[in-house]
């Protein structure tokens, strides 16, 4: 069912959209996650990435616990930014044969991911502090906080592990 | 013309590839920000946007910099990131009557266009430096300080200046 961008008159409305938003965004990288492990060569991408599907499934549950504290129906709204970035790194991780460039994209692209999920949690939380929900804004928190440390994780790993070699 | 994902097999591909893809993006966001200029009502929001318009104007300056010091042809690959990210923008904007409510989601909606683009600069700082190209990394750390200058200013002006009023 969802709410509508139509239907967004108040603060809480904008709030209860982007909680729906975040949802349907979870649940599509749920998705999206088993085959970026599939695709990894590096041992410890391929674990961060592994761990990180663990980590999802318990944002998922966290939402699900925020949308019962709130009063209002569990459910997704479509995210066409959470499409468009998956949509970018399949399309990548597609097309490259050579093992250590595809993890380069891969690591590339979850840290997009990170940084998506990253920027709503911190506007969510904002809005539930002000909107009263400092309980809604303390479980919210905990899946940003998880969502940074992974986002730092890719970075080493993007910056050390891979030891690509730049042919052009 | 551009690269398509199909022709990555090197570093220096997906280098190029990525190039391209923010230069697109960054194209994007030049046209999208004057609406945003307009249906600000927040006079510190207005001029956040104002000034950053100005300043990515300034970004696709330098990218067309880089693309010339690695001797690539300037060009854009379609980016359905930013696409879907602008499009959830639009339509939010778009349907939003409470000037205050409106702003609180033209806020939320420039920061994650600032994070997709802060993850999409820190990835081609690293690639250049694997390549050996300092000097087109340094000229993408402009880019990468003011989009994260951008990003602090606007969760200050989210988080202090727009006084909501919480009516659920």
């Amino acid at each position: 069912m969802g709410l509508f961008s139509k239907d967004i008159h108040t603060l809480n409305d904008l709030f209860v959209h982007t909680l729906r938003d975040i949802y349907y965004a979870e649940n599509q990288i749920l998705k999206a996650l088993p085959t970026m492990v599939e695709k990894a060569s590096d041992a410890q991408l391929k674990q961060g990435f592994t761990i990180h599907l663990d980590e999802t499934k318990g944002h998922v549950q966290r939402l699900e616990q925020v949308f019962r504290m709130h009063g209002v129906e569990i459910s997704g709204v479509d995210c066409p930014a959470i499409d468009g970035i998956l949509e970018e790194s399949d399309d990548i991780a597609g097309n490259i044969d050579d093992k250590e460039v595809l993890d380069a994209a891969l690591a590339a692209a979850a840290q997009a991911v990170e940084h998506y999920e990253i920027t709503r949690y911190g506007t969510l939380i904002a809005w539930a502090k002000r909107l009263g929900r400092s309980d809604c804004a303390a479980v919210l928190q905990q899946n940003l906080d998880e969502e940074k440390a992974a986002d730092r994780k890719l970075t080493a790993i993007a910056e050390s592990k891979l030891n690509l070699r730049a042919v052009g």
